[in-house]
């Protein structure tokens, strides 16, 4: 096996695949890359067997073959390397011999038969959407994802196809996020749950700087998604997800219309006094024109009130101030409106079209 | 006690008092910053007995006064405040009501006679020496200073005066860092060893912005900076140092020139098969125009040549590349020199006029 690269797009590669290979394992072949040439082509693969990526480059195959490499010693000694191109060749007992300018390293490779390869699932009629888009949909959401394994389903996203309408879901007990857009597919309809590491991944896997689909197949275990070189695949999370539906369409008797940065700053000096975890909340007291915040906690005291327009009647509740400012700036307007369905009401937030909708539970006052 | 500031100035006085401020105690006074209004001005303290910084900003004192705040929560109030003037006031409970623009705050403060204060040292006969020039010179020689307590004198760095020149050595027992400067400024010789953290704040709070001379003034116990409208005072470490004189002067028998970025790029390569605190050496072939540098681990190995000009004989000695590396990248020229005494010797890196006089000792193989 031997072939030649530039080091630019092997360390791009290789920076991808990575983000699947597990960071510890006790087996030295869990923590390998799967190193694949062919004519004129790359494969680099990562699996921790929940999520699996490969990507694919260019580079010069003088001999096809294929070998798995530890992948972080392969991460640091790309990057390490003088830029230009790189030469790899590979022997029959897998010592692998990277050269480049005048340095030369060979580390020990493996058999590449021990790699567990991805999945092989059938890639029909996909699903496409535009990458911003599901970059933001996933960015928007991820927060609410639950942390803690007590509900394995809420340790991942809704992912669900109906009507043409794509939705993701995360919430975690305290507070729900969705973001909804309409797609013009054709697709059937889906809903599955994906594990928020792969969510994650998938999100930072997407160029922002691209404008290129994303292709999206499924099967009854997988979630696969091609990105451009890239194709991820995801196990999905088995259970029944939450019917968002009952949630969404409460009766709002107080409607709050408020500038979103202003009531950020605000609700962050408040959290000031609260602690990660901490049950006291801050206290809202809607009035005409404007909402009055303020907290008495033993460590001091705080009080603070905004301009807003007020529809609807007046209002004293109390919510935790981080889950309150996480989902009010992942909201995409400068502008954000807070609906109540009266004393002891989650506060809503969302928009005419529900492209996007956060709930967050109150506290005790 | 009543004052009016500039957040910015108060945030940028807070941020330097609080480096000197326990980031954990048991003690609540430990963990707060004395505030003192008087005419025109006011004066953060902080002081975690080791070092004690106190600085003075401009403010409009109504009322003047003094209490003692717990620093983190002042840092933070004052850091998530709307930009402007904030205005605060302390009742004669040392309870803290802090405002700005509609949001308002309180904290219960503390008996300022609770707080040690700053030892009274007499300031006169200051050497001075200009800000940058000090900075360069801590931050040149700092990495080398011993982690390990196991002599106390060696987690400090030598800060000593003689015949108008200063020194300053860190060493940790696998090497040594110095750097010397000439002063012209007719002080008495004097010989201290500081401890490490001050050095490293010390040199923090110098604005590489600025070019202001620092005023440095000694007793017995204690070493006192004063840099702007900021005085650091810091503890001294009692013992004896290492005689630096018996090291700087070996009779080398090898002397190599070579491209410093060159150099450090092909070090830290061989750097990759050698984890921190492992013994593994990199072995340095030095021959007439070149030296190659090699490794061999258990994990892989690395060869590569780089051109130089070599004054002297043939060697083949060993290093730790982590070590090496550290001392090549302290200095200040785009080209070094490493000089040898023999098999078995230390490198030495130093200039012509001994500004600087780094050494690594060398690792048997």
């Amino acid at each position: 096996m031997k072939f030649k690269v530039s080091k630019a797009s092997l360390n791009r590669g290789i920076n991808i695949a990575i983000k699947a290979v597990p960071s510890h394992s006790t087996m030295a072949i869990m923590s390998c890359m799967l190193v694949k040439a062919e004519e004129n082509s790359l494969e680099l693969t990562g699996n921790d067997l929940e999520i699996g990526i490969m990507t694919t480059i260019d580079a010069e195959v003088t001999e096809p073959g294929i070998v798995a490499l530890d992948a972080k010693m392969f991460q640091s000694i790309i990057s390490k390397m003088p830029s230009g191109d790189i030469l790899v060749s590979v022997d029959d007992n897998y010592v692998t011999t990277i050269k480049s300018g005048k340095a030369r390293f060979s580390i020990c490779g493996q058999n590449p038969e021990m790699f567990t390869g991805l999945p092989e699932i059938e890639t029909e009629n996909p699903f496409l959407i535009s990458g911003d888009t599901l970059r933001e949909m996933i960015q928007g959401t991820l927060f609410s994802v639950a942390t803690n394994e007590t509900s394995k389903v809420m340790t991942g996203e809704l992912f669900q196809i109906k009507d043409d309408n794509l939705r993701i879901v995360a919430l975690d007990g305290h507070r729900l996020a969705l973001r909804e857009v309409n797609t013009l597919s054709g697709h059937p309809d889906m809903k599955v749950v994906v594990p928020a590491k792969s969510m994650n991944e998938i999100s930072k896997i997407i160029n922002p700087a691209s404008n290129e689909d994303v292709y999206i197949y499924s099967s009854d275990n997988h979630l696969v998604l091609k990105i451009e070189d890239t194709i991820i695949t995801t196990r999905l999370i088995d259970g029944e997800y939450f019917d968002v539906n009952r949630v969404i369409n409460a009766n709002c008797t107080t409607q709050v219309t408020v500038d979103k940065n202003a009531l950020i700053e605000c609700i962050e000096r408040a959290g000031l006094f609260v602690k990660a975890g901490d049950k006291k909340p801050i206290i809202l007291d809607v009035r005409d024109n404007e909402i009055e915040f303020s907290i008495n906690s033993p460590t001091g005291a705080m009080a603070e009130s905004l301009d807003v327009y007020k529809h609807g009647e007046d209002l004293h509740v109390g919510f935790n101030p981080h889950l309150l400012a996480d989902a009010i700036k992942a909201t995409p307007d400068s502008t954000v409106k807070l609906s109540f369905a009266g004393v002891k009401s989650p506060c809503y937030i969302k928009d005419e079209d529900m492209n996007y909708f956060y709930m967050v539970l109150p506290v005790n006052i």
